[in-house]
């Protein structure tokens, strides 16, 4: 089962190397891994997609919370949320079958972002499911190549998220209402 | 200044953890580091924004040479190229201010892709100077949670890039058609 961890970490130099660090010491099998900026200039945010039963996502919590720059971690697997994940891929058409692609790109709402006279680029965002069947679409034309951030998620507005607050091995009290909450809707 | 480094690494269990743990170690001053997906499943490509002057970018290319599972380094630096950051960001906006919202995320070309009673969440893709732009226009509406994917970047497909193909510490010989150059025309 696929499940999408969100985690807030302090922005600090080594901070996705102890993460990546830890993941590859346990062998996880993390299907992508992305830390951004957030709101906070402090904080930046850990989006973890991994692949395992529920006994594997325990695991990856406790090992995170093991971690003391990590603030708090929400598991999205049963809430409402939103996951995009952006894709830049470079299709090798040239004038007779741009036509084609570019209807499709239309049809799942990309952009082309570059046209050359036998490649076009396009932009595109959207769920895992949706890239990967872009892509799908997209290989009889001839990918000549493929950048993918991998995904980043956020709790819709009106359904609460379940949060869990990391209780961190550091002595640091943790207060509920830890930054990843704000914006979220009391349950 | 600041530099867009694109590079082809082995997909291995450790790579991001070796890459991370060599900036964390040398304190680089990165500003975003994305691994992700490429055409080929055997490939993840690494897209590394460094602020620095010529002499930082050359030992950034240097210690990534160093490690055996790099395929090929590229420069944005001076090339033709497309970059592009995702973010998702939920604005606290109510009825009555949501039309004022609604209008610039059209004008970024951005998507509202949730709405709740008092707040929207909106997706965004763009350079990172657009994005930064648009979350400068939020922030009086009230920013409640931002997510960013950081950059992921493509050569455009009329100018050829400027490829350096690592020598890497290996004794494997590398040949100049590695699998970044795929798709670009020849110089």
């Amino acid at each position: 089962m696929r499940h999408v961890i969100s985690a807030l970490v302090m922005n600090e130099p080594g901070v996705l190397a102890n993460v990546a660090g830890m993941f590859a010491a346990r062998g996880f099998n993390i299907d992508s891994l992305v830390v951004g900026r957030t709101e906070d200039p402090k904080l930046s945010r850990m989006t973890i997609v991994v692949v395992g039963d529920d006994n594997t996502l325990d695991q990856v919590r406790k090992q995170l919370a093991k971690l003391v720059p990590v603030i708090s971690v929400r598991d999205y697997k049963q809430a409402a949320y939103i996951e995009r994940d952006l894709a830049l891929i470079t299709v090798g058409v040239g004038p007779h079958q741009r036509g084609e692609v570019i209807e499709v790109v239309g049809l799942f709402r990309g952009k082309v972002v570059d046209i050359a006279p036998e490649s076009l680029i396009i932009e595109l965002a959207g769920t895992e499911e949706k890239v990967e069947a872009f892509i799908e679409l997209m290989k009889p034309y001839g990918i000549r190549e493929l950048a993918r951030t991998g995904i980043i998620s956020m709790a819709r507005g009106v359904q609460p998220t379940k949060e869990v607050v990391v209780e961190s091995s550091s002595k640091r009290t943790r207060s509920i209402n830890a930054p990843a909450t704000v914006g979220l809707p009391p349950s």
